[in-house]
């Protein structure tokens, strides 16, 4: 796709509120468009680039804005504090009566996200399977710094895997984020101080927990979810 | 144990109708009275020791004869034949049905263990999450002759693990061993063509079906699922 094409979907996506893919596309497109305005050599051609540059950034901004804005708002729905060593806290269990086919995107901020994949797959087995209607997910992590490449790949798989199922994975790294937050564009924000890592690994490697995280013991950590307006 | 204790209570499983935790005791004891009758010097106590084992043994036989019935009759319930790479036929999607807190015993023939415990793993949470009453797993499978060491590890560590649940897993090595069966004591048996081993591995190894059967490709199979009278 070009930027204009890009930028189109961006602009139905924000209209039809998927605000987390609007901002998946105006990201790309920006850059997109970046690029042309540094080859572009005629300075009218120039100041029209920069107008709509400007023009979906502040829209990205806005909505980054808002998105943002959901951490910190909304009424405390439920809070949990994990026990160290506790069981019975897959992320079914914890977050399975919020999901619901009213689920059409979901945000995944997660910094760390570095050779335990399989947490990340074993939330988006959640996701998927209790949200029919789910079209985009967001992942927000930090680079790799010890082996990118391996990350990328991680991710590539993963994307192109979910794309078999007609579902978005667009992840963006942010090498400053810190807190972990996960949204639901129905109207829920899920966040866990230790993000999707809390729990034990399985030792030794061949006993109850290996597939279904009910069994599995937690690190000590507390959740609280919240409940925000309607994002979509 | 000694093997009084063991026998005594082999009769008490038996007659309280846990016939596979009954049969395990049997062997048991049987096995040391067989070393107890080799060491034995006095004649008199020999023949004792003779007519107990005679007694344990054909009793042992009969439970055996009476399960392995159970694999040949029965009605037939309900019959599925899977497609190779098919998905939606997680354990739990086939079989969740038959299990309740009926269910106190399980016997998994599966002559094939060796290195792929995680199937085994999986199909144990399963059960365990959906019989509260389970109390006794005896598994029967063949020696991997490559690796029986890392074998009787893997094992070892999972009947620990469930002994903290309180549920006993009891395993034997029959090498003649081909068929598949699983049979739940509250008169189900389950006849799966490839026994546990009926998935694809994940390819790339981060993506969907990782942790959750029901995203795993299939291998062509086809699973029988008998009624029978109720075990216990």
């Amino acid at each position: 796709m070009n930027a204009k094409e890009i930028l189109m979907k961006a602009v139905v996506c924000d209209q039809t509120g998927r605000l987390l893919q609007a901002l998946a596309y105006y990201q790309d497109g920006i850059k997109i468009l970046m690029d042309l305005v540094n080859e572009e050599t005629d300075v009218g051609r120039k100041k029209v680039y920069h107008s709509r540059i400007k023009e979906y950034l502040d829209r990205a901004e806005q909505i980054k804005e808002r998105i943002s804005r959901f951490g910190h708002s909304g009424s405390l729905l439920h809070s949990v504090s994990i026990e160290d060593g506790a069981t019975g806290y897959s992320y079914h269990t914890l977050i399975g009566k919020y999901l619901s086919n009213e689920v059409k995107e979901v945000l995944i901020e997660e910094p760390y996200l570095v050779e335990r994949y399989q947490n990340l797959i074993n939330f988006l087995e959640v996701i998927i399977k209790n949200c029919a209607d789910l079209k985009f997910v967001r992942l927000v992590t930090k680079t790799d710094t010890k082996n990118p490449a391996n990350q990328m790949t991680a991710l590539d798989n993963i994307k192109t895997d979910l794309s078999v199922r007609e579902i978005i994975l667009h992840f963006t790294f942010e090498d400053t984020l810190h807190d972990r937050k996960i949204l639901l564009s129905s109207g829920y924000v899920i966040k866990i101080g230790r993000g999707l890592h809390f729990y034990k690994p399985n030792n030794p490697r061949y006993t109850l927990g290996m597939c279904d995280y009910d069994f599995r013991k937690c690190l000590q950590t507390d959740v609280d979810i919240l409940r925000i307006k309607k994002v979509s």
